[in-house]
């Protein structure tokens, strides 16, 4: 086992109801005038917004706001939202929405506190302090709500980067899963993609002596597959839902990394077809996750033939051969939950392979992931197995 | 799922070496002042205690210290702690040990900020504020380096009983499985046992829907059996002791009972165990619980036979044999690791068991537990099983 910090310091609020605890938790963790940050339509439409301004409101906590946040979110929406933040004097930051939103708001809480362009934050300065940011979460996918990682992508060259700092982990996040009944089932679907590829990032490890984080991240991967086709099927289940959200959550807080060498080649692999293509992320791992695994299968087995036994319950003495078995389980339930699994079904007919191998290691390096080492030539490859080559 | 509240705001430390960093979390936390809590032998002849004083002294930090603390830890020695803090004018406590030193620590932390006596706390009077808590970690067996609890014997009367509150939980703690190489076989193995039972009484539940921390907990609970054998074979495993550090952490922070009612009958009837007798709260817990669970097997024997199942791969269709199964596999688990399974192993050879079930309801109450209701004609017969009558 490696040595580890990790400190999870986010204060959850978890239940029916919770969103209107928003004022009272501001309150408490002496954020008085938040930028509330959201995202295009959804918590407009069903009238969240509103009703957390309200309480704001109601408790005499003034706040500015800051919405148009996309999929995929941008440098150009965080810089107009650091002009705003300055301009409005604001002490913290309300994300409202799901993983763009809390993103966008981790980089203007980063960058308010640095005096350089906060690009530069993504591009390896390291964040020493930041405003406080509270999160009431509508989507559970991305798990940014209890994590300190932020994805941006910068508009200008497609660069999608991602970094992460304890002082950027929320310090409130409440949920409340019958936010989440009203998600399409594509997105409900994106969303525990995206959980299980948390999972997986940390699982495929090298390090030995882990077993107690073994145990846990297949404890979270078991939970979701037996929880997804109950919310599927009744979306509006408030347990199934309950589990899913809370999935999220321990998907990418740390829990499961404690101690190991992650992977994160898939998620680098991924953030090029999001970036060049638009495609949801969730759904874009759904492609890249089983084509990163069959290439890694011939090479080193081990982890994915015990994910696929303590996972999938495959029973198969050869670990190769059980690689495959559960990377045939796993293509299998992402199908059942209408997730695509080539690049074709994901709407990307012609992919331009050269293109994403070469920008992948433009942005993640000449050389990067744990469990296997991915180059151009490799990640070329992965490429090909996604496009069903 | 029931609506929940989880703050998990400790930060882990961890890994070789790591006590040398205790001068500069203290800074980080702004704790100037700090009283040193500490046992009666190990932390002294092991030259921790003084190490951790150097440091202390290196960074310029002033200090008071409060040795002497015995396991089952004492109110009296609370108030004297107590006396000094205020007459030293500390600011914050460390602890250097178990969880007798942590749960010490965190009663003056609580008192310091509390103007009536300190046993009101424990009584029901709810903790509002509390000096910051950290933590230098020996023995890995309760907790408390991860949780809010805290559980302090009564001398006048053996009153044994817990609290909690985040305001409690330890700021940092620093967890170096090192420091557990010359933990005697006997404490390796009560640790253990305290441990599961953390994870045993979030586990046996009613609460429907609550499939992730199910896993999570079975999962903590497939590691520590897992480990167990390595540890107690090769007590200067790293790999093995690191295993067991976290898992004891991860058993008592709120992790595994996050959205479900959890039992504790097991914690109370045990608190009398140790208060009469004085045995080692982990080996009467080894005692305790599979009595508890033959008791509740006939009637309510659903969520014994999941963990029998799943923890233990009981194939047993019937529930009820299934959870029979199970307490057996846990009573051999035990055993293999030198830990008693009755009162006579204990050491408690005329037990009076009216006394214990007297004790038992005055500090529980008259009904306690969920999994199922112990009254005190219920807690006679778990200690008639315990007993071995």
């Amino acid at each position: 086992m490696e040595n580890f910090v990790f400190y999870p310091r986010t204060k959850y609020v978890f239940g029916r109801g919770v969103e209107n605890k928003v004022a009272g938790e501001l309150k408490a963790f002496g954020m008085n005038k938040p930028l509330i940050v959201y995202g295009q339509g959804s918590v407009i439409r069903s009238g969240l917004l509103d009703r957390v301004k309200k309480c704001l409101e109601e408790a005499g906590i003034e706040y500015a706001e800051l919405g148009d946040v996309q999929p995929n979110p941008v440098d150009t929406l965080v810089y107009e939202g650091i002009e705003k933040a300055r301009k409005e004097g604001i002490d913290s930051l309300l994300a409202v929405g799901g993983g763009s939103a809390i993103d966008t708001a981790k980089a203007i809480a980063a960058a308010m506190c640095y005096d350089g362009d906060f690009w530069d934050l993504y591009c390896g300065t390291k964040v020493k302090a930041a405003l406080p940011v509270g999160v009431v979460l509508t989507i559970p996918a991305a798990g940014s709500e209890g994590s300190g990682n932020t994805v941006i992508t910068k508009v200008e060259g497609l660069h999608k980067k991602g970094m992460g700092s304890d002082c950027l982990r929320p310090r409130f996040s409440l949920l409340n899963p019958e936010l989440t009944y009203t998600l399409p089932p594509y997105q409900t679907a994106a969303g525990i993609t995206d959980m299980l590829a948390h999972l997986m990032e940390r699982y495929f490890s090298n390090t030995e002596g882990v077993e107690l984080t073994d145990r846990l991240g297949e404890g979270v991967m078991k939970a979701i597959i037996e929880v997804a086709p109950k919310v599927m099927a009744h979306p509006d289940d408030y347990d199934a839902r309950a589990n899913i959200m809370w999935s999220g959550t321990m998907a990418h807080n740390g829990l499961t990394g404690c101690g190991r060498i992650d992977d994160w080649a898939t998620h680098g692999l991924e953030h090029e077809l999001s970036a060049v293509y638009g495609v949801t992320h969730g759904a874009g791992l759904a492609v890249m996750f089983p084509a990163w695994m069959t290439y890694a299968a011939d090479i080193n087995p081990h982890k994915l033939a015990q994910f696929a036994r303590r996972v999938f319950g495959v029973q198969e003495a050869d670990d190769t051969k059980a690689a495959f078995a559960g990377i045939s389980a796993l293509k299998t339930f992402f199908k059942s939950i209408g997730m695509p699994t080539d690049m074709n079904e994901l709407g990307i007919t012609e992919p331009d392979i050269k293109l994403l191998s070469t920008k992948v290691v433009e942005n993640k390096g000449a050389e990067f992931g744990n469990y296997i080492k991915v180059n151009e030539k490799v990640a070329e490859a992965i490429y090909r197995i996604a496009a069903g080559e």
